[in-house]
């Protein structure tokens, strides 16, 4: 199969999804002799990371996106596609984009993750997660329009639900939120609002295991502990959250059940491979593991099919370590250039040994001057790994956008916590905080 | 009943609307000995000049607002209340707030108004206007779509109706949306399509007068005129817009009916006054003009309630020229400073003349190095109008916002051409392309 590609006058490479994996995937093979198709239901690259600085009002969507056409517009054999892959004929190397049908000679498979609700979807509702651009406005205007319903509200018990904010989830994004919204509450609004303290606002984090960032060391998720009940969060572990209604969210604890009553319930947690995974299944017969990520082999392809790749978040590759390396941008980056270059040393009949990734570290943001960072020799806590934090992002975004004014713009905004971005934009926000009296006011809608 | 404001322990100013006119109104008020309760509709003020800007990828919505609590965070006798005011009850100074009901001593109406559509309510959403955030966010959908659709597009007739962009009024804002769109698909965009030649686009503005930007010295229309032909926009005036279909657009011109095909037609024409006007003249007996402009006195108060005041885009002030202020920023936030200087004088029993309008000139901008300027005794057009333009508007961000590094990035975007912000949101933008061959596929959604 490999020999054979040698032979095409031109070698189709499709990619599906731009997120961290496809982008570098499609990176690695811009301006060389093939032709690569990048497809994407969306026309712009998310720098996932500083998500939930969006959700908080610190920054705007475009600053932390990139439009694929621009990133892409100077290597003529990358061609973009706006859309949704509905279907994919391995046999055939076919891609079924609504009528329209791509075919292939390799294929990447990169379109991530979503958050798992544990089967319980009527959850999603209720407390949405930050995956999209679309989620990130959405979690923005739940959260500014509760301290507008709270400073409207004179029931006390009432406003206490509107100042409750819950975490489901203490990995990165959870952790990360559940700092931003305390810095929000305890430092940016103080002085904003005439009838509530915004002060006097609960923000609970619930964490499934033994400790939060469970990714990291655990000395470094002692301190992360330490750094969210400094900011004023409280810090729940093995806590299993066993309901969720429109204002209250219960969870086990010790065998115990409690029930916190919230306006506002945010979701990070879970991990489900995107929809993609289950038709690579049903169409290659790879293994999915219980999350729905492909089983993929060392080199990333799907087992019997050595022209299919899966990379970032869908994939799960546990040939390193024996368990699956983590969802997170630095594993698909180095899973997409891998590829690319793979893809183009099969081509003069050379190959590469299978993927290893380099673990660069792992570091989350807690506050201003609270971040952890764990380089594994290096271990940071503090104002140092605020600092080492602030410069990783900093290079990060240059190398991702080389407008360095939008690096200066955010490393501002970020330092000053100047919060802007804070519109309370979409259909509900027209109507002001007496929404929130209907039914179900914080349902997820359909308002970006 | 001046007199006898002074008698009361605490003077209660509601001011409804936060825009320029509001804002400013407030600012006047700021820290004074009266109570100020400044009501919006959204947690945020809009520096509605640089909106195009917005709906054509230039700028984030964040960059142009400023949350109206962190405005006013340091001046306590200001209170800012999200809300829509249903009603006014002038007998009883009470304005009404969904269920709530907020008294007031004196009373400022500022909210502005709307694009007409001349009675035809069903063009509106064929031809979308450009007054909020969410309609930015959805003209740029559209904008973004038409050359992604365009791309998609085989069939030749089709493709053109995709790449044909006509937009309806020659005032600052259309004249403004056209020469972005212009420099979008001649410049910007040029390397970013495979299919398409972007080059290929076809601008069009539709105006009603004889000239566009009516409101500036007949020379620097014409100027405006020849640097929008530069552009490469097709400049007709002296057009009637008969008829705005799905796909089409029909104009009567010297008697004779043309009809362009185009997937995006846009709406800056006419103006109408908002509701507000309407139940001010139901509830006071004031008139009103055919716009909906609720004719003001001398001192902008309305006929028979000297404690209620009309200013910005709402106001027709026909007692300098004749003829009405124009619908601009300088003269809604100079009636708005006006009212705080005169609801301050007469609690201590003076007054002020009648409001004057001091005209600091117009200015509209085109494109790159291309701009108009009329200050009256000079008059600017070409490379010095832009800069000058350029420097006006770093002003007024400055004013806005001390956010330096906020107006650095504008600039910076905005003489470097970056079109970053180009992101296609909401419900319809995860379809693809594909959805535009749905049967209205640009009808104005939910989605923001």
């Amino acid at each position: 199969m490999v020999t054979s590609l040698e032979k095409k006058p031109s070698h189709e490479v499709v990619i599906i999804g731009g997120g961290f994996g496809g982008l570098y995937a499609a990176k690695a093979l811009a301006n060389t002799n093939v032709n690569v198709t990048l497809i994407d239901k969306r026309n712009f690259h998310l720098f996932q990371p500083l998500l939930y600085q969006v959700a908080t009002g610190t920054l705007s969507p475009a600053d932390i996106s990139a439009p694929l056409r621009s990133v892409f517009s100077k290597s003529k054999n990358t061609k973009v596609l706006l859309g949704e892959v509905g279907n994919i004929d391995p046999k055939a190397r076919k891609v079924m984009l609504g009528d329209e049908i791509v075919p292939y000679d390799t294929l990447i498979v990169a379109t991530g993750a979503n958050h798992s609700y544990f089967g319980k979807d009527s959850w999603k509702e209720l407390a949405p997660g930050l995956k999209t651009v679309e989620d990130a406005i959405e979690m923005r205007r739940r959260i500014f329009m509760a301290f507008e319903a709270a400073e409207k509200e004179s029931d006390p018990e009432k406003r206490r639900a509107f100042m409750t904010f819950v975490i489901v989830g203490g990995g990165p994004t959870g952790v990360e939120l559940a700092g931003a919204i305390a810095e929000l509450a305890y430092q940016t609004l103080k002085e904003d609002f005439r009838n509530i303290d915004t002060q006097e606002a609960k923000i609970v984090l619930l964490q499934g295991g033994d400790r939060i960032l469970p990714h990291i060391a655990p000395e470094l998720s002692k301190a992360a502990t330490e750094s969210l009940k400094k900011l004023g969060v409280i810090v729940h572990t093995k806590t299993r959250v066993t309901n969720v209604e429109n204002d209250s969210v219960t969870f086990k604890r010790d065998n115990e059940l409690t029930e916190i009553t919230s306006k506002t319930i945010l979701w990070a947690a879970g991990v489900e491979g995107s929809s993609m995974g289950r038709i690579l299944a049903e169409r290659t017969g790879v293994e999915c593991d219980k999350s729905g990520r492909v089983m993929v082999e060392p080199d990333l392809t799907v087992k019997g099919y050595p022209n299919i790749f899966v990379i970032g978040d869908l994939a799960n590759f546990s040939h390193q370590t024996g368990k699956p390396l983590p969802g997170v941008a630095p594993v698909a980056k180095q899973q997409g250039e891998y590829v690319g270059k793979l893809i183009q040393l099969r081509l003069k009949n050379h190959t590469l040994p299978e993927f290893s990734y380099n673990d660069v570290g792992s570091l989350a943001m807690i506050g201003q001057n609270l971040a952890v960072v764990d380089l594994g020799f290096l271990k940071l806590t503090g104002f140092l790994a605020w600092v080492f934090w602030l410069i990783i992002h900093i290079y990060f975004l240059i190398e991702f956008d080389t407008k360095i004014v939008v690096v200066i713009q955010w490393a501002w905004n970020y330092i000053t916590r100047n919060r802007r971005s804070r519109l309370i934009t979409g259909k509900e926000a027209f109507l002001g905080p007496q929404a929130v009296n209907h039914h179900s006011p914080f349902q997820a809608t359909e308002t970006k």
